[in-house]
């Protein structure tokens, strides 16, 4: 009888050499050789490598099937496990069955046929895509991490809120939003004024697609204490760069009874804590980024395990950018925001390890963030990181109802009434930050383009599959 | 010094009676007794109970302050960890300071100042209702099981995939779509024959909110073997019942070389393994759900845990339901989908645990399900379960693409030619389900309508907050 195996069980040396097994996958490539035997890669997507098998001509199928596997074809193998003669490789299988599985119609048509396409050709095939060694890659380093995140909080005695995705508040104030309606467009209902009439829509009123599940999840904090949310935020920008995203995820943790410094401890915490994490469990996967896609990648993760963040206040980076004698694209001043160029320089250059920006002027920060004392900033903060600059983006949160009320227009105060009431009854100091998961995901890789971050990306003009 | 702690610890004895202690919390209660002192109730989400601390009139604050507070209210509380003498808890606090961190701006008018709500009108009050026992323990429980399902996946090497929220497919077939857009509906482009022109919207063609994954999570199941999506998912249907919402959370394993067997057995083994980490996890909201919502809801599960779960074939539970001599409100008849009241009189008196139907008539069950040999009937289960029905819904997916496009018409074979591309290029047999997190959710807990499963319910006229 033989065991069917997960390739990576065989790989991490956790069967023993001379068992029968059965493996199951795909084939990534075949060779046959002049004497009469073939080598298989094959592949099933429980680790980085293929196993190698080995069929000789003696298998009944060998003229008839085996000759003519190529690429992507399904198959099912089962022989002995053997310690390999190869290179690269601990153990093989020498098969005594190669069933065929599933055949590809084409091998000469096959979309993923060849070794190297370009990652813009792959995202038009987003349904194989995941057959290759990067998106394989990806896929399992993208799980990981969520893993990760969700055990990191899960041990701390976080609870994950699920927020909504549909929400009728315009107010989160983050950006464009997606309109989410069951009405005729052909065939409008008008409210009499020439507008809609958006009270015959499904939810009896206007509806979007969350930009953030901030607000809600601030009103699980104030009675759980520690709440995260993980799910699916959305931005109606028609930004076409390698950093947005329609869809993406969003990790976004909210603690009670806490600051700005407890928020900048928490986000260095996790991050070091994930980095670890994938590093571990995913050491295959990060040596192929480390060795095909960025050959900084492992040392730059080890940078932010090993340092402790540097923090730092928004006026003494505007004064360190000022006086660097580095000349910007952009101008620094104080009021206005940090650009890329100059969060990168400061990480990279000026402190050379991750820095928390704190205490921004409160004119470009939004209206829920913590007026400071001075008037003039509120308790924001951005984690910049070597390599890619802001990578968190938080705040403490005004607890107050009258300075909160003074940033708030009517609408806002209608549309917000249950925000304002949190601030009401029982009202605490509270905190929390944001992380873009791809952005996060293509920090961790190397990959440049978020669009390879995410299994279905989401674009102007693309929402295929 | 004194230690911050969360409520939990102190209560799961962790720490030693004699040490010096500060809670952060909020009053669920208070008591103040005639000879001078407060029993004050503090909850922090941490646990189903509150602590409680014994505020002395000797405090500085008593009268000003101690005295005043109402249930709601912010407090930090910092004493010696003591013994009690009271009933029902092992601890209690006695405070050597109470400070208040948020007031309730008027007893009075908190809206769920007293005991006993509706959930009816807790669903007005979403962003207070965490504060009440009830749903307190709803969002620890819901948790726990979110965390319970991420790990029953990924140790057994599962890829977590996040599959899209907005498609542009209009072919998963499981109901009414929501429509997402940007488009100006006061001022609409014009496609020049009298309808809408689309392309100009912002995914340049239609585009609605999934309602499943399965169909994009095939796809990574075709190249990683095990993955599952966990998200959510969207229905546009005027439906108000306690079971509809228009927004839930969906978690849908899929697995390659696998039949309607194997996925029967995957559903039994995570529906076991859940309910005893619920059990053991949270073993104090679980005893408040049997003693106030369900006195069945923990033999419920233990029920499913040590049984094991039936099979049955749908011509087989046709026959049961035709001879059981019961009088049923909908026909039985072979080539009809089960209704309720036969799914509970198949699980709950026939069987008397968890069952398994399987093999269903084609016509009634979805395009992708696997034709069986007699072409009458195909691959698709439902698992029942005593006191619920249905809570599982899954089949064998058809991997064949000349069978699956003889269920295909035109629109499909056009709008799903990367899932027929799945069958094209090492197809293989699997398999997977779905199973709906807030039915899962009342369920465990015992709770009726599924919107007080979920944080921020979306029906038919509500997307409030």
């Amino acid at each position: 009888m033989s065991q069917i195996i997960p390739v990576a069980r065989a790989l991490r040396g956790e069967i023993a050499v001379g068992e029968q097994v059965t493996v199951r996958g795909w084939l990534r490539s075949k060779r046959d050789s002049k004497a009469g035997i073939s080598f298989l890669a094959v592949h099933d997507g429980s680790a980085f490598d293929a196993i190698q098998a080995v069929a000789p001509e003696s298998l009944a199928n060998y003229a008839s099937e085996v000759l003519k596997l190529s690429t992507g074809c399904a198959v099912e193998v089962t022989g002995e496990l053997v310690a390999s003669q190869g290179k690269g490789q601990s153990v093989e299988i020498q098969a005594s069955a190669v069933t065929v599985v599933g055949w590809v119609e084409d091998a000469e048509t096959y979309p993923i046929a060849k070794k190297r396409h370009t990652f813009e050709y792959l995202r038009t095939q987003a349904h194989l895509r995941p057959r290759t060694n990067t998106f394989g890659a990806i896929t399992r380093v993208r799980s990981t991490l969520a893993n990760a995140i969700h055990n990191y909080f899960h041990e701390r005695g976080f609870n994950w809120i699920n927020t909504p995705i549909i929400t009728g508040s315009d107010c989160e104030g983050a950006g464009e939003l997606f309109r989410v309606s069951t009405l005729d467009l052909a065939n409008l209902p008008r409210d009499g004024k020439g507008g809609v009439n958006f009270e015959a829509d499904f939810f009896a009123g206007e509806a979007f697609l969350t930009v953030s599940g901030q607000l809600e999840v601030e009103a699980y904090c104030l009675a759980m204490s520690k709440v995260y949310t993980f799910g699916p935020t959305f931005r109606a920008e028609n930004s076409n760069t390698s950093r947005h995203l329609a869809e993406f995820w969003m990790v976004e943790p909210e603690i009670a009874f806490a600051d700005l410094a407890d928020d900048a401890d928490l986000a260095e915490d996790l991050l070091k804590h994930l980095f670890t994490r994938v590093l571990e469990e995913r050491e295959d996967d990060m040596a192929f980024f480390q060795q095909r896609i960025d050959k900084t990648v492992i040392e730059r993760l080890r940078g932010v395990i090993d340092n402790r963040f540097e923090r730092i206040d928004y006026a003494e980076a505007i004064d360190i950018l000022q006086n660097c004698g580095r000349k910007f694209e952009f101008p620094v001043a104080w009021g206005t925001d940090l650009a890329s160029e100059h969060e990168r320089f400061l990480a990279e250059e000026h402190v050379g390890r991750p820095v928390v920006v704190m205490n921004y002027p409160k004119e470009i920060k939004a209206f829920y963030m913590r007026l400071n004392d001075d008037e003039r900033t509120v308790a924001a903060m951005d984690v910049l990181a070597p390599g890619i600059g802001e990578i968190i983006g938080g705040s403490q949160r005004e607890e107050r109802l009258d300075v909160l009320d003074a940033r708030l227009d009517d609408h806002q105060k209608e549309d917000l009434w249950w925000y304002r009431d949190l601030r009401r009854y029982g009202t605490v100091p509270h905190a929390g930050f944001g992380l873009g998961f791809e952005r996060l995901l293509n920090y961790v890789t190397g990959m440049e383009n978020v669009r390879d971050a995410i299994p279905y990306p989401r674009t102007p003009g693309h929402a295929d599959f």
